[in-house]
Parts: structure tokens; sequence; C-alpha cells
């Protein structure tokens, strides 16, 4: 854990440069725009520890899987994020001595990430070893308006000199990934030149994206453009480079403008990318960088109106929550509905590929609220146009007849991950999956999406389900056999209660949307089943006796679901009997004694009640909470949140609030000291959860927005904005009342504390506290 | 399934050149006398197929861990088999042109393995390019009278023609191992020279085990050495050879004699290696080789003489039965404690570590029956030695106080294998090795070996027992949580029934021996409870409480022991109803579906059952039998004998045959299409016992050995050796009689069918069929 960000409401600052948190401020200084992005590295030369990463969404690479004992069925290659060209390069040499933060001195140091305004600022001077200072002050941003677009406004000043400094401006393409199986390189060099504006296209082994990155540098002294002495262009293998060497006079800062421009084979063809890229150069520098910059800015202020929470009394949290925001919309903004959200996002390699489980489950509700439609829908598009590649996948696997196994963990559909009791048993994202197409149409209302897309994805999901259960003659019952649930502190267990649930609920929410589809869309429901060969009697009616007939395993004594059939031979124990120096127990203990052990990495049968609360009371979640909150110890990033929005549900509103404390500043305070490798992107849609669901209890009951809000005891006052169905609320929480403003659009109806309001458009209404 | 070897009792014969099975054909011909050996290679030239291979027993790498997925616990390093230099060289050269089996034209090609007498002889004609031809006959052994000494006569023969052929005869040392993680090699040089005999000294990486292989080569023409033209002398890295110009006479055979010495750090001083090496060439030039070789027989007629197995009537069986105790002999000398038997022995890298619990299970019967007390013991001390290791292994899991769980695979007593589901949870192979010490103690009477080392073992492993055990609070019960059974088609159970058997099985024959070693060796014992910090009361009481409150999973209606909890939740099949495309499983059917399925890999309830069948009556083991055997795929080398004995034993005549029959010319008719990756060596043991446990019904029960046996009507006769605390004892068995000759030593009584017999030395006794 470390607290050497100073807590401000928009602004992440390290104050004095901290090298040996480098790593974790370049995760946290990261920047993106939802087409590219990178971590907050140096422009400068930099010897010292670094994680050097910048990522373009959707292009990937197959590395060759790496595994010690070959199973059937595992995947031969592993896509995985890939790093890309870094085009920061702004290096500056003088006397033929290196501009270096790791060998200088540094002085008066600090970086600055705005969240407000999205953009990365660092100011420090640097002295060289002849004494002579220089001080730099650097602006980088990613364009959200022209998303080709990243501008640096780099100023350089002597300080107590006046004569000439070498700066090389550069894009160096010869990149390779840490986590790269066997230490192969995979980009190959199409074309470069430093001809006009100096330009790399690389391409992709095997999947063959190709990308142009392209920049121009210029200078300014005096609002005037400033001529350099002279210019070298250096181009070298998979390298372009421009030396120039520039005369400083002292205390007149010189200004350096780099327009980079990254365009990629997914946007343009091939042959067009270096046009592409200089159509963008031409138009950022058409523009010049103060317009850019605004029209930036005034990009960010609209994305901040629609989903910004506040939250007064307490500017950590405020940070905090900023903070996952802020990253949330720097990572999707639903634009192509081949891209999803990574675990690390633009922000690390870490976990390979892009898109888990967390996307549906934890990312959705997010962009479901406080984005337009279709960006939440885009991510269910994803997940259709994969379809194919699961069915694939779970043919591969022995299912047949058009049943679909999605990915673990995928980039294209195909399945990326390979330990068997993850690849072939946590099958619950099956259940997520279907589960997503459930929480969209809920809360937009857009039920055509089932005959466009859903209903097909839900058949196939629901096929594997019913080939995926065994009926045992034993128990006259169906089981759910050899299965990894969510917590995958035991693996390969027999009927995990939340999948048992998960796949009952997906057989049943398909029958009903079957239905649905047959009665409304009965043209497009022919074609679904012709499409799908469905048998609408036999496999309906098989569906039916699954549903009557499904396996959960219960303990009578304790009047609580089990987790799996073998839980209570456990030695049941809590996490206040683990010694501080055991934990966290996936680094302390051995793997078998994990399994052994009745400790839970992250919400099982709570996930299942907080997905299906409306089946259960809050007397049976209370007891199933205070059974299995104490057994875990939350070695997930995705565990507190569901923990503490059932926590806000039963009333325990204090755990509530500690839960999200443990969630909200993961990665400012560097938690589980991880923070190096990326950021937890997806966990970040848990933390705004926490808020919106947990304290603000958003629920979507009967097509209307249901709140039934508390307030921590340690805020004045928090609140959040609301898309639904064409209107934009803002709700805000005192400890006194509710204030509710219709910002825009349609008249609303919301239900508060289970009483009706009606909200006309851009009207308030002011509710006290029950 | 292949069909080229012919059947001999004796000879192993390959007629014609079959390069598509040469790899195949490597294994089967290996050679090896307990302390190295090699694969069948060429001594010639040969660009086809091939899989080079020489092996040093004892020699090993640490080579850097390779896995997908890493867990806590698992070994950095995996000891390997090392493949070793290779000193076979003896190459062609004809006007340029090689003498490559692979591009020669070839022609009256033999190869053949005399097991009586313990060579590989191998004739052909090769022709050239030019028509020229010239015929080659070779014999090779590795002697085992002195076990630093391997042999070549190599005749060459000019057919055709009169004139000069180059012969290189050679040592190469840059050697790597196919199965190296890292594509590194494994050998340093440290010294070598062509001066006198050639000879190249290597060291192992990390391990530092140093060998020398030194040779010397001489050419013969008409009995008279005969001199060669010219010699050039090589030497590059990690290699020597010598070049010799040779004048061949029409139709006068050359006959070249190579002896190579191969010394290592284990038995010499470092810096004595090459000296070593070099009394050992002195030795052979001295002898000769028809001396040589004569000696080298006269040994092997020896072993022959009490191991061999010989079938009358059923020429298939007797060469398999005898290919597997010659391989059994090649691999295994008992002479020192540090080393044991590799899943492929001399034959093959697959497998990496030596080790496994194969050598309790599979190998200790059959070493304890055909050779002295000391060979059995020696794998018994070998465990002991590496008690220290099991005890740190367990560990780094988190046991404490003294318990030990010995490796899945190891080679120096360090854990090798690095598959959870096997590392950690494979824990029966525990029991096994105590199992071996009340094998070895039942078979000889050796007791006082519990007081020197038996005891203290069982004592650590009753005490790893002991704490992986969990108190069920629901089941009353102790249970035995997350464990993978002999069926590895199972992970991560609970409850599996063996484990728990051979767990509580080791407690109690613990205890007894406690008592035992208490109260016949009070000194030993009191050391041993020093050492080993012995809490008498508390543990023995402990142990007693587990053996009282051990569960047992059960299956009441079908009066049958379940081999996990959530057996019967399974969809019970049978073999039968799968289709043949589908089988093997493990190569045809994805992970998930083997361990959701009830097919069983090898024999697990019944490896129990064979191993305490004393406590089960023959409708106990019947019933299971019948239940499990038609569910059991067989896709082990180690199933079929454990079944084959068990159905003996219960009057299964007919399927003990059929079990055997699969198992026996396993290799030879390469069954699973993979003996080109070396030979299935210890489950030649298991073969063994088909016959003397299965066939011949061997027990020992009280001291007494005790035979019930049944003879398969497709046999006329056959008849097996037994050693048995000093007597040497041949069992004839044919339709009408049972034949016993007490071959030496002292009087004995055996019991037949139940019938207390006595036979005094050297006498016969003759007994009709039951």
């Amino acid at each position: 854990m470390k607290h050497y960000i100073q807590h401000k409401p928009w602004k992440i600052v390290e104050d004095g440069f901290l090298p040996e948190y480098n790593k974790v401020s370049e995760s946290i200084f990261s920047l993106g725009n939802g087409k590219f992005g990178q971590r907050g590295n140096f422009e400068e030369y930099f010897s010292g520890e670094t994680l050097q990463g910048n990522y373009i969404s959707g292009i990937y690479y197959p590395d060759k899987t790496r595994v010690g004992w070959w199973k059937n069925g595992y995947p031969e290659y592993f896509a995985k994020v890939l790093n890309s060209p870094d085009w920061t390069g702004l290096k500056i040499t003088l006397n033929g001595e290196k501009l270096d933060l790791n060998t200088c001195k540094i002085s008066n140091f600090r970086r600055v990430l705005n969240m407000k305004k999205g953009y990365f600022r660092k100011l420090y001077t640097a002295e060289f070893s002849d004494g002579k200072k220089i001080s730099i002050k650097s602006k980088r941003f990613l364009s959200i308006v022209n998303d080709e677009l990243a501008v640096i406004k780099y100023s350089v000043e002597a300080v107590n000199f006046t004569g000439k400094i070498e700066l090389l401006s550069d894009i160096d393409a010869d990149i390779k990934n840490q986590d790269s199986n066997y230490d192969e390189k995979f980009w190959n060099e199409i074309d470069k030149s430093t001809s006009v504006n100096p330009y790399v296209i690389v391409e992709t082994k095997k999947t063959h994206f190709r990308i142009c990155v392209a920049s121009t540098t210029m200078f300014f002294e005096d609002k005037n453009e400033k001529k350099y002495l002279s210019v070298q262009r250096i181009e070298s293998e998979k390298y372009v480079g421009e030396k120039y060497i520039i005369e400083l006079k002292k205390n007149k800062p010189v200004i350096v403008f780099k327009f980079v421009s990254v365009t990629s084979s997914l946007y343009h063809a091939k042959e067009n990318l270096a046009k592409a890229a200089f159509k963008v150069l031409d138009y950022a520098t058409d523009k010049t960088f103060k317009k850019l910059i605004l029209e930036h800015e005034a990009a960010w202020n609209d994305k901040w109106h629609e989903s910004d929470i506040i939250i007064e009394g307490d500017v950590a949290a405020q940070q905090g929550i900023r903070f996952n925001i802020f990253q949330l919309n720097q990572t999707y903004t639903g634009k192509d509905e081949r891209l999803n959200v990574g675990p690390k996002g633009f922000t690390g390699e870490k976990y390979g590929g892009s898109t888990y489980w967390d996307t549906e489950a934890y990312l959705l509700p997010f962009y479901l609220s406080t984005a337009e439609q279709n960006v939440a829908r885009q991510l269910l598009v994803y997940r259709y146009k994969h379809l194919e590649k699961a069915i694939e996948n779970a043919e591969k696997l022995g299912f047949s007849k058009g049943a679909a196994l999605f990915p673990m963990v995928t980039m294209n559909g195909e399945e990326c991950h390979n330990e068997w009791e993850i690849t072939f048993e946590e099958i619950h994202r099956n259940g997520a999956i279907a589960y997503a197409v459930y929480d969209y149409v809920r809360y937009t209302g857009d039920k055509k999406y089932l005959a466009q897309f859903g209903l097909e994805l839900l058949i196939a999901i629901s096929r594997f389900w019913a080939q995926r259960i065994t009926f045992s003659e034993e128990k006259q019952k169906y089981v759910m056999l050899g299965v990894t649930g969510p917590n995958e502190y035991e693996n390969n267990v027999n009927n995990n209660w939340y999948t048992n649930k998960i796949a009952n609920w997906t057989l049943k929410y398909t029958s009903e949307c079957i239905v649905f589809v047959k009665e409304n869309f009965p043209k497009e429901f022919s074609s679904i089943t012709k499409k799908t060969n469905f048998k609408f009697e036999e496999e309906i009616n098989f569906w039916k006796d699954i549903n009557d007939k499904m396996y959960y395993p219960f303990d009578e004594k304790r009047n609580i679901f089990l987790q799996q059939d073998g839980y209570l031979d456990k030695e049941l124990k809590t996490v206040s009997d683990l010694r501080p120096e055991e934990r966290p127990i996936h680094q302390k203990w051995s793997w078998d004694r994990i399994l052994r052990s009745c400790f839970i990495k992250q919400a099982d049968v709570l996930q299942g009640l907080y997905f299906f609360e409306n089946e259960f009371d809050n007397e049976t979640i209370k007891r199933n909470f205070d059974f299995y909150e104490p057994k875990t110890v939350h070695e997930s990033s995705l565990s507190s949140c569901v923990h503490s929005i059932l926590a806000a549900k039963i009333g325990k509103e204090k755990q509530a609030y500690n839960f999200y404390l443990n969630a909200s500043r993961l990665d400012l305070d560097d938690y589980n000291n991880d923070t190096e490798d990326g950021l937890h992107i997806t966990s970040m849609g848990g933390t705004w959860m926490t808020i919106v669901y947990g304290f603000g209890g958003l629920r979507i009951k009967n097509d209307l927005l249901n709140f039934t809000p508390f307030i921590p005891e340690q805020w004045k006052k928090y609140s959040f904005q609301i898309r639904f169905r064409g209107a934009l609320l803002k709700i805000t929480v005192s400890s006194e009342e509710i204030i509710l403003e219709n910002q825009n659009g349609v008249d609303s109806k919301v239900v508060i504390n289970e009483i009706e309001h009606e909200i006309t458009k851009n009207n308030i209404l002011k509710i006290a506290h029950k």
C-alpha cells in the first residue's frame, strides 16, 4: 500500500520524483481514448525501471501457448494485447550527455493527471553533470474528438546557460511484449520514411494487422516558429527519428509540438494507412494545439456531465471514484463492436487476452447507465459476433447441436486460456453472457434486440447447459459435475450452487424469450429456428424438465445454499482465524491447501444472490451473507463490490462502506502491490456499482428506475448521473433528502423507497429521507 | 499396433530395414547394464528419422520448469534424465560418399537382440551410388561384468571392389535433450584429448556430474592386426574423433573393435576419471573381445537362471515375457542405492525424472523374487535417503512436525512434477512407499530393516496423513478432501476410497511397527523417537482415532466401495458403450469430458483390493471387480496387471489371460503407438506379476510362500523362478500338475492350494492339479 498520490478532487498528482514507484506511476498516469492508449512513460531517455507500454485496441497477437502439461481442448494460441510502437520520444542531449531522469539531478518534479480535462502534464528541472540546468514542461493528450490523434506540447528552457541542444523526436516500432512466450517480436516492418512526416508502417505476424504511426514536430519561440540549426533524419529497422540541433537562449523556452497519428487496418485500407495518418496530421497542424486541446476538453466535459459522481466531505473517496470513471471512459467508448475492455485496458500487458466475464458482470451496468444505449449494446453485439466461434469451441470439447461455450478469455472469439479447471470448467461465464442480454433488455426496454441477436445467443448457451448437466440416477435430479465457480479457490467441484442457478435461470429465461419472440417477431423467430435448427417442443420440454429437477446443494441445518456438494466437509473457519502473515493466501499458501480450505476468493453464492435477488427475501440473503462473508478473503478485485451491494441491501451500511473503500482506491494506493503491472480496469465498473447500486440502491423493476438510497456517515452528500430510456437524471443524496434532477429529454417515472414519483423533463424533485 | 518383429523365444529380430519404424526399433533394441544404456541407434551415419539416446544412471539435469500458470508449491526445476555422449560412432565414407542407411541402397538388413546372451547384432549390405557394395556385420554389448565397459565388434567387407575407405570412430558429447525446455544444452566440456585413447570429459551444468567417455579402436584382418594407411585426429567442441583410411580387399572383411569406457564422478574422483576409463580400456584390450563377450554371456546366463519364465506352446507370449524380464534386468541391478528405475529406463527421455510410485507398486515384487534381497532393499533405502527432502517438500506445502510427502516424480528426492492435481493431490504415492516397506518385510522377513530405516519413514508418512485428513463436523468422520487417486481421469475429488484406505492402513501399520520396534529394538526405538521428536501417546492415540472414524464412500445398493464421493452422480456407462473412434479417450475426448465421465484410466478401488486382499472376501472383490472393470479403459500401462491378478483370484481365468496379452507385448507390437519414445519399463514389472502373482497365484502369508496356480488354456506349460529367503525355487505349471524344484540352498516350506508342503534343498515336488 502506498500513499504518495495527493488527494485532489479532479487531479492525480505526484509531487517529487519517486523512481522506486515509477512503474506504479506509469500505470496510474495512463492515457487512452478508446482506440489507443499508453502508460505514463516519459518522453525522455530513461534508464531506470520502466514498463514501456503503448496499445491499440483490437490489435492483438496469437502467441504460441506455453503450457507444462497439455490437455486435450487447450487452445494452441493465446491472443494477447500487443505492445505497439512508442511514439512519445522527445529526447534531449546536451554536450553529449543525455537528459535521463535516472541519471540527471531532478528537481521540482511533478506529474499531474487532469481527469476533468483528460490530459497528462509533467514538469521538472534537470541538472547535468556540468551544472547546466534545463527546465521541462510537457502536456500530452490522446484526443477523444479525433481518436487517431495524439499531441504533445513540450517546453524546454535553459535555466542557467545559452547553448545548443540536440533533440531527437522519434517513433520506435521495434517493440516487444514483456510477456512474449518465446521472446519473439510480433511486428514486421512494412514501410517507413523520413522524407516528409516521419512514419513507420508495421504489421503483426500471423494476424496481419497493419498500423501506421506518423508524426510531425514543430518548434516555437516567443509564439513564432523557431528555426532549428540542423536536422538529421534517421531510419533503421522499424525505427524513424529526426535529430534536431536547436539553439536555446537562457530563460527563453522553446516550445516543441509533436503531433502523432496512429492509423490502423481496422479502419483503413492497408495501402492508405500513411495517407490517412498524414490527413490527421494536416488536421492537427491546421487546428493548432490550442484548438485541439479545447475541443478535447469540451468532449471530456460532456462525458463528465453524463457520468460524474460527486462526493462531498471525502476528497480521497471523490478522487477514487473519479479515477475509476475516468479510466472506464478512457478505455471503452462503444464505437466499434469488435472492441471490448481488457482487465488492464491500455495500462499493461497482464492477463493477455481482452475479454473476461468481467465485462458482462461488472462493466455493463456502468455503460448502461452513463452512455448512450448503443455503447452497452455494442458489448453485447461483440459476443454475438463471436457466437460461431463459441459453438466451435464447444464442439472441440465434445458438445453438439449448436451448443456454445464462450471462452474464459478472448480477443477474437477464440479461447485464450489454458488451465483445465478454468478453461473447461469455469463455465458460469456462459451464464453471465446470457444474463447480460437480460440486463440490457431490462434496462433499455430494447426487446427487439432479442429478435435481432439475443435469442440466437441464448439458445446456443441453453443448449450448452442442457448437455453439460448429468442426470443423477442416485439423486433423481440433474446435477452439474466438474465445474469451477466464481470462487476459483475451489476447482472441479460438483454442483456449484451459483453455476447450477445461472444455468437453470438461462434455460428458463431463454424459454420465455422464445415465447416472446415467437409472438412478437414471428418472421425473425422463423429465421432463428431455421438457422439454429431449433426443435421447439423437444428442446423446450427438456429444458422445462431440467428446470423442474435441478439439484441445488442446501444445508438444512443452517438454512443456506451450499457453495458446492462437499463444502460442509471442510473445516469451517473464518478469515479472522488467519494470521496476518498468512495473507493473501494465494501468495502464502500452497494451492492444495487453498483448495481444501473453506476460504472464498470472491463472491460465489453471493454473486448468485446479487444477480437473482428478486427471487430471495432479505432474510435468505442475510443468512447466506452472514455465512459466506466471514469466509471470503476478497483476493479478487471483483469481490468487494458484490459484497458491498448486498450489505447495503440488507442494511449493513457500515460494512457496505468499508467494502467500497477497499475497491475505490485499489490502484491509487496500490493495495495489492501490483498496480505496476497496470490498472484493474474491469473492477472499476464494480466500484461504480457500489455507489450507484449499493448506496444509491438503483434497480430496474417493471421498466422503472428504483432507488433506495442511503448515505455513508463519512460523507456530507453525494450525487450521480443516470441515463435511463432517454432521460438523464441526477440523483443527489444527503442525510436529509434525496434530490432528483431530470436534466433533459423526456418525462420520467422513478420509484424511490418503493414510492412512485413522476419527474417531468428539466425538473427537480426533492424527497425527505425515509 | 505393429507386427514386424518376428516371434522367437530368445531373440528379437527385425528382418529387412523398415526406416518408418526406425525409432520404434531403436527403443526395442535398447541395451543397458544398470549403470548406463542406450537406444539401438546405428553406429553409422544416419540422416533418417532417429532419436539418439545414451543415458547414464543417476546423471540428471534440473531443467528450469516450464509451466503455463504457476501455482504456489510447484518446483522450479524438473530433474530430467540426461541424454549423454554418443560413443557408438563408426562412420564410413567411400569416395566421398557417406555410408548412410537413409541414402545408400540397403539389402539383407537384419537387426537382432539376443536376450539370452545380452547383445545387439546387425547386418546388411549397402550399395553406393557408383554400384560399390559394402557388407556390414556388427555386434554390440554393454558389459554386465564390468559395467563401465561397452564393446562393438564391427566387420566391414567390400563385396565387389577393392579400394580405400575412410572410417571415423568418434565420441560426440555435443548432445542435447530433445525435451530441453529452453533448447539449452546441459553439458560443459572439461577436457578432451586424442593423443592416446581419445576421450572427452564433460560436466553437467548446475549438478556438476562429471563423466569421461574414452575409446580405443583396433583393426584386424585374417585375425591379424591390420595397419591403417593413415589416421587424422579430430578435436572440436565436446567432440573427439579418429578418421582412419583403410584399404579394403574384395571379400576380405576387416574387423573393427571399438572398446568404450564410461566413467563418472558418481564412482570416481573427478580428477581420476580419464585414468579410471583408461584402466577399463586396458582391461578390455588385455582380455580381447572373445573373452569379454564370454564372461558377459555367462553373467546373463546366471541372471536368466534366477529370473526366466518359460512358456511352452506360445512363442509370442514367451518372447513377450522374456523381453520384459530382459529389460528389467538391463535397467536395474541394485548395486547403488542412489539409483532407481525410470519409466523409460535407458530407452528414452520421456517422463523426465526417474522415480514414480511405479517402483514400489509394480517393480518391487519382481526384484524381491528374482534377485538377492539387497537389490529390493536398495529400492527402499533410495526412498529413505530422500526422507529429509520429502519432509521439506511437505513443509513447502504447509505441513509441519516432520510430516513427509514424497514426490510424484523425482530423481534426487525433490519434486519434479508441476500439475497441481498430481503434484499436490496424487498423494496416494506416499501410501505405496509405506506399503513397500510392509511388502519387503513380509517377503524377506528382514524386520531389522524397520528399526534401521523403515519405521522413521513410516512415522513421517503417517504424520502427513494425520494432517492431510479433515474432521467433517457434518459426517462426524475423518475425510480426505481434494485428492487424485490412481485413476488420474478424476481430479481433486473428495474421499477417493483407495487413498483413504491406504492412508488409514499406513497409520495402523506404523502403529504396529512402533510397538514391534519398541519391544524388539529398544535402543533403535529410542533414537528414532528422539530424532523424530515422536510423541508416543499423543500421536498413536490420534492415529487410532482416525482409524476408528475414517470415512469410506460406499454404495449400499450395490454393496460396493465407491471410488469417490461423487462417483454415483456420474452417468454410469461401460467401455462397450464407447465407439472405437472415441478411443483412447485421452486422445479423443476433451479433458473435462473425461473428468465428468465414469471411465477409469487404471485400477483404483481395485488397486486397493489388490494391495489389501486379505481384508476382503472373494465375493466383495468380485462385486467390485464386476462394477469397476467394465468402466476401466486401461489407458495406463500399469492397469492390466492388477486387473489380471484380481481376475485370476476370483476365477475369471480367461479375462486374466486377456489382460496379460495386452501387457506382455505392449512395446514389441507397439500397442499404444508410442514405443518410439522409449519402452514402458516400469509396466514390465506388472507383466511379470500377472504370471507369477496372477497365474501362479504367489502370495506371502505368515512367512510362507503360497501358490494357487492355473494355466491359461492356450499354454502347454509354464515355469518361473522364485527366490525366497535363501531358497531358489522353480515352479512349473502344466494342466496336469504343479512341479516345484528347490534349486539350491535351504529347505523350504511352500503352501500350494492351501496345503502346506515341505520341499528340501535340491529336491523336486510334484502335485497333481486341483
